[in-house]
């Protein structure tokens, strides 16, 4: 039981309780309400006066590559970084112990952040899955298919065969979900994402794939087949209600309609579009036409940072400052982006993504008393312009509370760096890193 | 002295020391060196090991409000915000005991946030620089001039006689600089516009004004005088490398080289530029044109936060979106804009704005061990684009320190915030704002 917090359950009428409390029975909630309608005849174990923080659903991060910390502030400013830096290194240097080790950094680090639930795309899915699990994360996690050679797979596409043998293992597992994620239309044959979207179907879990983010990919499929990438994908069959394509920086009308016809779900990442200067996705249109959009972060090395809060302040400025229109995406509709629309891209909104009796108590605190945070007349205008990710307090998934005054409860942030940085330097990642910078 | 420090000496040739000493000796800096270079000889009184910590100058704050933090998050998204909300609330409660208590609270999330020099425009100013002297800020603060009847001055345009009282009483202050500003081109005479320019003159410090901010403005000018509002002050005579025209967000090349020939310096306030949906400032054309410019976060209630890291953030992405290209303004470059080039804009360059010896010791020191900010391959980067206000770890304002272990020194966080809740209370702003957002 919480008593005293700044309830915002992001159900369907958005209702809050300035004075609220919640109640947690195991891995669920019990009942929530406000504080002078709590019922006299409830017993409970433990009763945490919450001071007034706010309280929200777990944020959900729809699209990231944990892995990929080792990568974070690596050449960042270049055109070509991805080539230059990014691939060699990796190719290099990953391995099953990188990317084990960076995975369970980064899940601290979202979890520290409020980010409760992702979706991850990269290699070594099976070691990343178990340390989600490790970490009572709940996620999703998906192996990369590309038609290069990987690093942990010998053949191109292998990723496929990877994702066959790997998605089975995890079936039936209460928060964590395998899953399979072509990296692009570009990149991967047409069996390739027909047999993914196979896979998705066979197992029931969604499925992602990078979708009109760059500029060669939208002239190539208007070049090759006179059509956008998302009308060649609803040419060759894949589109479904369980694809959720990453990023739809380039869409037509058309794109959106088709988007919405097949109920295929959009992680819209605004920080790493716009730090890559790709360009700011039609989010507005895409709300207006009825597609489900999420907020993403992308890799530690696109966008840098893990967690939503800053997603969330990009998102205000640039579709505001897009539209030409101030009052364009209220700081509530942000919110609701960054929890329960999250939830709805990952097919969770039924357990997920509100604070309702019956969903699974997956929510967070976020202080009120730091100097950035005072005064406040909209919590949601606080979370949204004034809080960072420092301001969150206390995580809870499925009941379990895993950051309690900004500490992860089970592990030791330090130790986590530790031995990411003995992974890191057991294959010298530092020194190649540096050597390809002073090659610039 | 302080060992072991990563430091950004932010000097001419952008030199840094990854494992470097600096020595204080009373307000200045005495040296700055790499740590295998210290010399053999010298005696301190104090040793403190930063432990990899970046070093840096203190970021300089060009443009902002500091008695408006009563307003933050008061109506964000309404597009009328400022005559619905901001200015009715503004005529009724703001006094001196609260402009008072909320400059106080300002200085002190400013210190927190690494922000250690600033411009202030608002009310009251005496009560806001006495404010600002008892917190041992460096900053200059501008009474505002307006057309109307403002809380501190009983006719329209009184703020200009309030300044003539005003800025000889703080001369020879070393940190505390008195000043006046215009509220804006189009809300004065062009006679209270020379005498603040020759009152700036006078008393030789800078002064401020908005300029090029809103479309009304534009369209005001270009119609009435066939003008750009820069084109109208230089027709007037006030353009000078005393003013700091802030925002400059519609500017034509004319403008650009006017500007540049009277060396204006210019005060960009993205963050808020961008969330009221009013544009993107030229900045690289500015730069380009060797014009100075410097960043702002603006007051509480347009900008929301007061501190520097996120609006380098929000520079870097919207800059390289607008430009389509990734590559434009590096993170190395923002961080000097948002140090010594607001020094520079402040006219503060020669004394602070950079670690060289002989300069005030003027400075920050930023965590690298938080879970954000791992591993870090170049420091510029992980400021810009990983790290966030609650990094900032120890704060030094002319040799005395200010911020130690993310805590003020002289100040406790909780008592200012309650001294504020208190002026607040006595004019029932809360009641009173509620009640406006009620009538929506
Ligand atoms: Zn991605
Ligand atoms: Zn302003």
């Amino acid at each position: 039981m919480f008593k005293n917090a700044w309830i915002l359950t992001i159900n369907e009428q958005m209702e809050q309780f300035p004075n609220g409390y919640i109640l947690v029975d195991g891995e669920k909630i019990l009942d929530v309400g406000a504080m002078d309608s709590l019922p006299c005849d409830i017993t409970y174990d433990q009763c945490i006066d919450a001071k007034g923080a706010i309280l929200l659903p777990g944020m959900v991060n729809t699209h990231t590559h944990i892995g990929m910390i080792p990568f974070r502030s690596l050449g960042d400013d270049y055109p070509d970084r991805l080539h230059r830096f990014l691939f060699p290194l990796e190719n290099e240097c990953m391995n099953e112990q990188l990317a084990y080790t960076s995975a369970k950094y980064a899940i601290a680090e979202m979890q520290l952040a409020g980010v409760t639930t992702f979706f991850d795309m990269y290699y070594f899915e099976q070691q990343l899955a178990e340390a989600a699990e490790e970490m009572h994360s709940r996620s999703i996690l998906a192996e990369t298919v590309i038609d290069t050679v990987t690093v942990d797979v010998p053949e191109p596409m292998g990723g496929l065969q990877y994702a066959q043998r790997f998605l089975p293992k995890w079936q039936g597992n209460s928060r964590i979900q395998a899953s399979v994620a072509p990296h692009a239309p570009y990149s991967n044959t047409m069996e390739v994402l027909q047999q993914a979207d196979a896979l998705s179907r066979k197992y029931n879990v969604p499925w992602m794939m990078h979708v009109s983010e760059m500029d060669f990919e939208m002239e190539k499929y208007r070049k090759e087949h006179n059509q956008s990438p998302i009308e060649f994908l609803e040419e060759i069959g894949v589109l479904s209600p369980r694809l959720i394509a990453a990023h739809c920086i380039h869409l037509s009308d058309h794109d959106i309609e088709v988007l919405k016809q097949y109920d295929v779900k959009v992680a819209h990442c605004i920080g790493a579009n716009t730090k890559s200067a790709k360009g700011v996705a039609r989010v507005r249109d895409l709300l207006a036409a009825g597609v489900t959009v999420g907020l993403g972060t992308d890799g530690p090395s696109s966008g840098n940072t893990l967690d939503l809060f800053s997603q969330m302040r990009l998102f205000a400025n640039f579709h505001k400052t897009f539209l030409q229109d101030r009052s364009a995406f209220p700081a509530e509709e942000i919110v609701k982006l960054a929890t329960y629309e999250g939830a709805k891209v990952l097919g969770m909104e039924k357990h997920i993504g509100s604070i309702e009796s019956g969903k699974q108590a997956d929510f967070i605190l976020v202080e009120t008393d730091s100097v950035n945070m005072f005064p406040i007349f909209d919590p949601y205008s606080a979370l949204v312009y004034s809080a960072n990710a420092g301001n969150v307090r206390d995580v809870f998934i499925a009941g379990k509370q895993v950051v309690a005054g900004k500490k992860l409860v089970d592990y030791d942030e330090v130790q986590l760096r530790a031995e990411l940085a003995e992974a890191m330097e057991q294959c010298g990642f530092k020194e190649k890193a540096l050597k390809a910078l002073s090659e610039k």
